[in-house]
């Protein structure tokens, strides 16, 4: 199943702030419908991103519509994820490379592309994170803890750290995922427990606060998250509360993996430093006092253990870059 | 003003659960129903819960019923804060000195003094605190980062950990707050922000997991926490959540306080390991999937600065001992 994908001139995708109460597809058949949709987190996971900013190209260019001022506009409904970015420029310069009748066509193929190679790469990036692990691990059932959510849900099919946790479930080597709630918006409580659920995995909530003592009391294997933007020292952006978890691991000796397609990574950005961090409303957090809302945090690489991609491993922790 | 006090044969105090939406004070004329209070946090903290646990003993005494056994159920009540029980013990040991005629006054006479030097501490760590910070960092307003609740409302009177910053917003020294907003129960966000807004500190609530990140950018001067367990070797129990700001303190090179009352110190528990963890109901988390909902962790002494009792400063990072 695919969260998001091209539906015959139009948009279709999960409303991700219905679940788990309710599956409900939106059909969306403008730019501005789509806009809308990343902003409120309808669709949301970088790879997720990365797809809707292609098909949202492809779906200015099937209306007529110019695809460079309709690219600019889904490019700014999200600042962090690099791949938003991403598909809207692979899209548009597809796209511009052909003359106008034929620019339609070549978006939409894009765009479609895109979505197929999403969800291959998160096979491979199952599969290099699974054999990664049981190697550093042994060959034994896992404890895992993740952030956020990394499903499909998040990456159009199958997931990036979720990815691993579930091709290790069906190489029956998982024993339990923990999983921070992830406020304010709690993806971990609503999505991930509702995939893993799905899945049959034995898991548990923690508040994201409690994840730390859960590692240290020695109860967790490795930490699994997935990426928003990969800089090119290894810096990680990801959901807020990434960085703690990635404090508590190098604190107890547990590996901290980063489960990203090759789209994450952006050499462009030298560090976590260069990296916008999206400020949302306070009025997630609380409607009651004043708050701050950042949406992600930055992990510095010498916390980071090794970064998963489709088509390599690097540990940047041992100094080595991207 | 104080959050729980002897009122002429009954408990009065304010049901925190309401607060900041009603103000509502309770009269408790059973050990029953202040054996319930605690339990649903209508009082907490743990100097309030000292000062509870002899009213307790008080008001069995004061009722004719056998002291011996309500201390039994008003100790169970909540087992990680030291403080219920050491109030406890303290009022029925006094009680139980004086022939039968003369407990009940006993007993509550020592409630009340309980009630007295819970907030006479309270001040005094406050100017301890308060003159440590700024010989550390420099006589100049200060920028501190708090976690759950730790004003009058957990204290009687004045505050631990906020009674801190309330003598340096006295001394016009506190530039600003940030508060980490405590999932479950988000005591930070309701009584935290409530408490600063009526003192007129320019504060921020963060979700639990951003406090780490705005640690690291240099956004904080001092993390301020209070305790409810202290084991002899300075390890700390506090809130869950605490521990991964003691980590991200750590790591940036920022002090972390710890502040308490003596009677918050057990010297015979020897360390962070020996201290019972409160394991809460998952529904105060999640009611949709499986969770786990410690209370409390525990900071490893090697993270912490300093804990500053109301009379002395203890550096258990530096290897001293309680």
């Amino acid at each position: 199943m695919r969260c998001i994908d091209w539906d015959d001139g139009a948009v279709r995708l999960i409303d991700q702030t219905a679940l788990p109460g309710r599956t409900e597809w939106l059909r969306l058949t403008t730019v501005d419908g789509l806009v809308d949709a990343i902003r409120r987190l309808a669709v949301r996971g970088a790879p997720a991103l990365g797809a809707a900013g292609g098909l949202g190209v492809a779906l200015a260019a099937y209306r007529g519509e110019d695809p460079v001022e309709a690219g600019h506009r889904l490019r700014d409904a999200r600042p962090t994820a690099v791949n938003l970015a991403w598909g809207v420029d692979r899209v548009l310069r597809l796209a511009l490379s052909q003359p106008p009748p034929d620019r339609a066509a070549a978006a939409v193929a894009g765009a479609r592309a895109i979505l197929a190679e999403e969800a291959a790469n998160c096979r491979a990036i199952g599969e290099r994170g699974a054999d990664l692990l049981l190697d550093r691990m042994g060959h034994r059932p896992l404890r895992l803890l993740t952030h956020c959510n990394t499903g499909w849900l998040a990456c159009v099919e199958w997931g990036t750290a979720l990815g691993i946790v579930r091709t290790l479930h069906e190489r029956g080597l998982v024993e339990r995922v923990y999983a921070g709630e992830t406020r304010p918006l709690l993806q971990g409580a609503r999505l991930t427990a509702y995939e893993l659920a799905g899945l049959g995995v034995e898991h548990r909530i923690l508040v994201d606060s409690a994840a730390a003592s859960v590692i240290a009391r020695g109860e967790v294997d490795a930490v699994l998250v997935g990426a928003d933007r990969i800089a090119a020292n290894g810096d990680v952006a990801n959901k807020i509360g990434t960085y703690p978890l990635a404090l508590a691991a190098a604190w107890t000796g547990v590996p901290f993996l980063v489960a990203a397609p090759e789209s994450t990574v952006d050499t462009g950005t030298a560090s976590g430093a260069d990296i916008p961090i999206e400020q949302r409303d306070p009025a997630e957090v609380t409607t009651a006092a004043p708050a701050e809302n950042p949406a992600f945090d930055v992990t510095p690489h010498d916390l980071v253990t090794a970064i998963v991609t489709e088509r390599r491993t690097i540990h940047p922790a041992d100094e080595e870059r991207l």
